[in-house]
């Protein structure tokens, strides 16, 4: 009882600490996430990548992890912006690859951060997802854990993968089968390091702003469907709204649910059959916003068919999925799948609980929920309905 | 101001659940460590580790991880008793030894966990520091941290590595170079699994033991004094009061800087030259405690020459370390050193801050402190004292 009072009081205290969560100052917007251990900051200003100097202590030692597409485009530049500055940085680079996410260019990297560092340093890992999954584990376990700054560069790591903490490398096991949850000091956003993003990395980014909007209703939804052309024109100053949005979603989800003990299981919409796709098929021949769309798609099928979303919706959201490039069958790229080493490996994800095989569906838009009750044979029809490209009826 | 207060109420509301620390009840004590996340028992029990199964649970997978040695001595019995009892438990062994403490064994053992458990699974580390630092490890980065379970089964974990959350593996950077703070479910401490272990284990946890007493002062230093024989002869009241003493020793001070930051580094009395014996001569070549008794020693003399340590506190410290059989000299092992080198390591501490050698002293017998103000030829001349076995003056 007394710990319960406690509890209570903590939260209280904990949604004191909360107000004013998001601050916007000319255009940079400040998002505060907290976290178990600490707040941080998320900013999202455009060219902010330019000024990053100024945040930096010169009595700190920093190294930036990237990876060798980074390195040359922003890696490079980044360093020697820092050390014109008199202010000690490193560089290390890893190969391009969700491929080399893994055990070994841990350890290598590990070993090549070697005397670099001391307790006091900061990493800055600056790139994509793998970059900053992986950058961010090797910085929670260099010495026990130093500090970390996210400098996203992709889309998809700007709206989903900078956030939340979820840090880690894949292993024969499956996707981040290892890894911590850990926090950065700060995560820094600017929208105009996407103009030199390839497109289908862009698109492939899509994926997850999608699922966001349809976690999450109406308003976000809207803004996609009237603003395709120009957020496919790059317009900055739609990608920035777009960003807050995501990234506002993100964090008071992973804000209430920082371990994915219940809520934050919502965020996986799309990803048990997305990642079964990409483990059957292989990471490298599959994009994860791609299978992610696929497995978006075929989540709706099954609500459909349990009765949960209405046609209507389970069409609008095909279609906007569509208006932005991303595929909903897998024969919209070429490619063919096997149904039941599909149906074997959502049997093996982490995800799982006592074997049984959970599914986030649509009630309606906005309106997700945590699913179990569906049966083998209604996942089996899903997963048949988007690699057979079968007909609705 | 608004965050002082709040952090003045957090602290408040901490020391309220932390009354009652230690309970006592027959032969059973309780130990309770409050940490950041969350609090843990230890618990101290003479043949705990034969009711163990009364304290899993049945709906729960659990995983013993333990190295080759203590496989046949106490991890197959331990897996026949808990899966007897119809609860699930696997069991996964890597060859015995610091050497085999690298990212390679992580992986492995991470590869042989492969699908066996989920989320809510539970990994039971059973064996001496290595395998409770790296299968802690293991666990807090397995699908980014499951629960653990730690047990103890040499004198040096009981006292020291079981407690406190560092958690990791040794690289080529140094020893535990890669690692988290994290805490097990619990501790179970069995005092009578000592009388399987080979003597010269024993003796060399007794340096950790002995490092608390120095630390925490007259009344631990003289039961550890008064009971020698006792203690030598395995006298499990003795071993029992002697794990506690250090256990609420090092809870004490974890509690108040569980990451290292301040306090928590007089620790590390006696490590800083006895990491750097260690890596200089090789782990396989000198035993840890034997490697902090020598540093202790160094670190006396370092004291002692720079005006805070009487003579009579320096030579009753000595005695006692021989009295337990413990080294004070590399002679005493029949070893070698080579002091540049054993200097140049000293700097590559990752406890340095700066650059700058950070060194515990002692100013008198349980009176630790910080120092970095000790000259480079005081340290070498400690160094040559223990490794060249000089004389006093």
């Amino acid at each position: 009882m007394c710990e319960q009072i406690i509890s209570a009081i903590l939260r209280t205290l904990k949604s004191i600490l909360r107000l004013g969560d998001t601050t916007m100052d000319n255009n940079k917007t400040t998002i505060t996430c907290q976290s178990s251990s600490r707040p941080y900051a998320i900013v999202i200003q455009e060219n902010c990548f330019h000024q990053i100097v100024k945040q930096l202590s010169p009595a700190q030692k920093y190294l930036i992890i990237c990876d060798s597409n980074v390195k040359p485009l922003w890696g490079d530049k980044l360093q020697l912006a820092i050390t014109k500055a008199n202010i000690s940085c490193a560089l290390i680079s890893f190969p391009a690859g969700e491929a080399n996410k893994n055990l070994q260019t841990f350890s290598d990297l590990h070993e090549q951060i070697a005397l670099r560092l001391d307790r006091q340093s900061t990493i800055i890992t600056l790139g994509g997802g793998v970059t900053g999954d992986m950058g961010g584990f090797v910085a929670s376990t260099y010495m026990r854990g130093i500090s970390f700054l996210q400098i996203p560069t992709s889309l998809l790591a700007m709206v989903d993968s900078s956030v939340g903490g979820k840090l880690g490398v894949d292993t024969s096991i499956g996707k981040n089968a290892v890894g911590v949850f850990n926090n950065p000091i700060k995560v820094l956003i600017d929208p105009s390091l996407l103009l030199t993003l390839p497109k289908n990395y862009f698109i492939d980014g899509m994926a997850e702003v999608i699922k966001h909007a349809f976690l999450s209703g109406e308003e976000y939804i809207t803004f996609l469907e009237d603003n395709v052309a120009g957020i496919l024109a790059m317009d900055l100053s739609l990608l920035s709204t777009l960003i807050i949005q995501s990234v506002q979603f993100k964090v008071m989800i992973v804000e209430q649910d920082e371990k994915e003990s219940g809520l934050r299981k919502i965020l996986n919409y799309g990803h048990t059959i997305g990642h079964a796709l990409e483990e059957t098929l292989g990471y490298s021949s599959i994009p994860h916003g791609n299978a992610v769309a696929i497995g978006i798609n075929a989540a709706n099928y099954l609500a459909l068919k349990c009765g949960l979303l209405s046609e209507a919706a389970f069409l609008r959201i095909q279609n906007l999925l569509q208006q932005y490039h991303l595929p909903i069958f897998l024969s919209d790229l070429g490619l063919t799948g096997d149904a039941d080493q599909l149906f074997h490996f959502l049997h093996n994800d982490k995800k799982n609980q006592d074997d049984q095989v959970v599914m986030i569906l649509l009630e309606g838009l906005g309106k997700p929920i945590i699913s179990t009750t569906q049966t083998t044979l209604q996942i089996k029809e899903a997963i048949n309905y988007v690699i057979k490209n079968r007909s609705l009826s």
